[in-house]
């Protein structure tokens, strides 16, 4: 048996049509609702979760996406904000994306998970954008956040990262919900 | 621009002659030294940071092993946790490790930092064992591990994952103090 040493992981093709890289993204609205965008089409698409993410720069500027991949590439850690912070770290070649001063945003269709949770504290990032909340996550798709600090807030205030939470919160609640509808696997 | 859509991450090159896939690791005690021998070896061979974790079967075979990549792949989630389950579940094809009944154990060199502690929730293992504390981590490299959940143990027990913690301590925390004998980098 070869010992395994390599790890392949990639968004789907429907991304590099959907996603327009030239336009800016100036408001938390506007790349939040990005996020949720991404996660209605990951579901429509039947190309993952129904979880989006985006990283942006100060003025809006798209730097990268990511979306729930979890099922489709057999990996546990394919979560739409992972894919998003990979994706931005290879293209920028920084491990830490605000390590050049620019001040770095994640916008997300949902309250961060356990994991991403804990991967945006090591990301690089200033401000943490969040669409639906956790307990919507899991009242309307049945998907388990995991267990969090009881100050999660408090804790990434504390690194630097500050957090907005309930961005167009009905329009991220209506892309989970159409994922409940299409009867999408939870796990 | 091009939106980015692949993420490509490599264990080592020297990992594929070190580690023995032919042996079984039937204790405990074996399987977290095996992570502690890998956690070393990153260090000597400059190959990124004092972090090493294997995947094994409940006999003892090895699945997967990680090391720490983060500044060398220009990754965040690079870590050895986090790098062992995704080369587990890609060569198994599940992003459940233990679906199909088979019980998994994950051994690592040092307790996981908040991120690898979210994706243990979901990676699919039966036990975690434990070498070197996090305060272990602290004080001997400085690399902070994050915040946690108060109760981070009974979490992971509640989601039917066994915790050991203080596993050869002692040769895990030797491993990390090397990493600072060779002023590692610290991020």
């Amino acid at each position: 048996m070869i010992l395994p040493v390599q790890i392949h992981l990639t968004l789907p093709a429907w991304t590099q049509h959907v996603v327009d890289m030239g336009r800016l993204y100036p408001t938390d609205e506007e790349q939040v609702l990005l996020a949720i965008e991404l996660s209605r089409m990951n579901v429509e698409q039947n190309s993952g979760g129904p979880f989006g993410a985006a990283v942006f720069t100060a003025e809006g500027r798209l730097i990268s996406i990511g979306v729930n991949r979890v099922i489709q590439q057999s990996c546990s850690a394919a979560h739409a904000e992972l894919m998003a912070y990979m994706t931005a770290q290879q293209r920028l070649q920084q491990f830490r994306l605000n390590a050049n001063g620019e001040k770095i945003t994640l916008a997300t269709s949902a309250q961060p998970c356990c994991q991403c949770y804990g991967a945006t504290v090591w990301a690089g990032i200033d401000r943490l954008l969040i669409g639906a909340r956790s307990e919507d996550v899991e009242s309307l798709t049945g998907f388990d956040e995991g267990p969090l600090p009881a100050d999660w807030v408090g804790e990434l205030n504390r690194r630097g990262i500050e957090v907005r939470q309930d961005i167009c919160r009905e329009a991220a609640r209506s892309a989970l919900a159409r994922y409940r509808e299409l009867e999408g696997q939870v796990y």
